[in-house]
């Protein structure tokens, strides 16, 4: 499993993801989820990846050929794009592309496969957009009404985010409240795990303007962590008791 | 869906469901999902059941024909068993029945059913037990390592039982602990909603000691989730800042 988050908020984006994989209890892995694209100053573009590793990795790989390749095309660069909408619908494309490769042989196993996608980037001149790529390859996309997108194991880890994040909610407040989503998720499901890799870009500045890995035992996010539990149970001790509900109830 | 939640401490027992079932998103009903049955003083069993209501229905019906039967046998009416334990297993017996039964003719339409229970009690002389009834109709047991059990939506409502619910907490804030949780799930999922069915049962006492539905707008637990609302922005304000994180980072 899996769990990344992406927030957009008036001054940026904040996009985290764990780095766990594992392919039973006892064959777990570390790897790499975020992956960022950017020329400075004209455009950036960030990718976090949830789902079956064998489709992940092989979309990654083919997509970064054709960025790569001699004579890059707009059509298959997502980093020739015209426009970020473009840039999701190559990823898009290129994921249903590779799943449905992948199912064909899965079938024969009676097995299946699936991945996601959180897309999110900005070019010189335009505004910064987030996308989430569903395993068909179509997309939704980041609005101010609904300012988050998550892949993964995403329900732990969501009711912070909807009482913290609204539009004008600051980056460093966005960055707060992901680290926070990610804590409960941790908490919650075993195979969601650290390190963490943390991208924050700054509206309108079109390149990654931090990016770093936060291993198991890094001090800020610990206390954090122990900040937020500590702040929970305050808090809960302070609430209002049961007895101010059962006072209006309606006795069977 | 469904959310239905049971907290088991050393003081007693809360059981928490909500009244929400939908076959479709515009065919929502409301059905009662907690069911008490007691000899006060001797015995106490309260069910609570998440699923598909064709199944939870039968299987509750059946099992309130065995009790009153004019000659009922201890291995067919829970309400006779020596022990909850046993109870349990009749439960889960039933439950076994009826899912099979059905199975087949859902099976000639492609479609699928499922059910699960909550079941906790107590029998005077014995320990108070809770158990989560699997849709195969075997179960686990409530511990003080795992004092809760949840059936239907449960992981939005999960991050808070995993910091508060501890054995020695006090019946009053494991009932606290259940609401907000309800509230948790209720914001995230439209398919769990209003009103509510509270029941509380003191440990040795054998009887219900509160039984009660709480009604959409019932003030005290509005009241409740605003206060927890302000509890979490206030401590999300006063947490340590992300460049705490920042200052630690491995940076790639």
């Amino acid at each position: 499993m899996t769990y990344c988050v992406g927030v957009m908020v008036d001054e940026g984006m904040v996009l985290l993801s764990d780095t766990r994989t594992n392919a039973g209890f006892d064959n777990i892995s570390t790897f790499k989820k975020t992956f960022t694209y950017e020329q400075p100053g004209e455009r950036v573009i960030v990718i976090m990846s949830a789902g079956s590793l064998s489709i992940t990795q092989t979309v990654i790989a083919k997509l970064e050929e054709a960025i790569e390749d001699q004579e890059p095309s707009p059509s298959t660069s997502f980093m020739h794009a015209p426009t970020i909408l473009q840039s999701a619908e190559i990823i898009g494309n290129m994921l249903s592309e590779v799943s449905a490769g992948i199912k064909q042989k899965m079938a024969r196993m009676e097995q299946s496969a699936t991945a996601s996608f959180i897309v999110a980037g900005q070019r010189s001149g335009g505004e910064q957009r987030m996308f989430l790529i569903y395993p068909e390859g179509n997309f939704i996309e980041a609005t101010d009404d609904s300012p988050f997108l998550q892949i993964g194991e995403h329900k732990y880890g969501k009711p912070i985010l909807d009482r913290v994040i609204l539009p004008d909610t600051s980056l460093e407040d966005a960055g707060k409240a992901t680290l926070l989503s990610m804590d409960s998720t941790l908490r919650s499901n075993l195979s969601v795990g650290m390190p963490l890799d943390l991208t924050v870009i700054k509206n309108g500045a079109c390149k990654v303007d931090k990016h770093y890995r936060i291993e198991a035992g890094n001090r800020g996010f610990t206390a954090m962590s122990e900040a937020w539990s500590e702040t929970l149970r305050d808090g809960f001790r302070a609430m209002p008791s049961m007895a101010d509900v059962d006072a209006e109830n309606t006795s069977e």
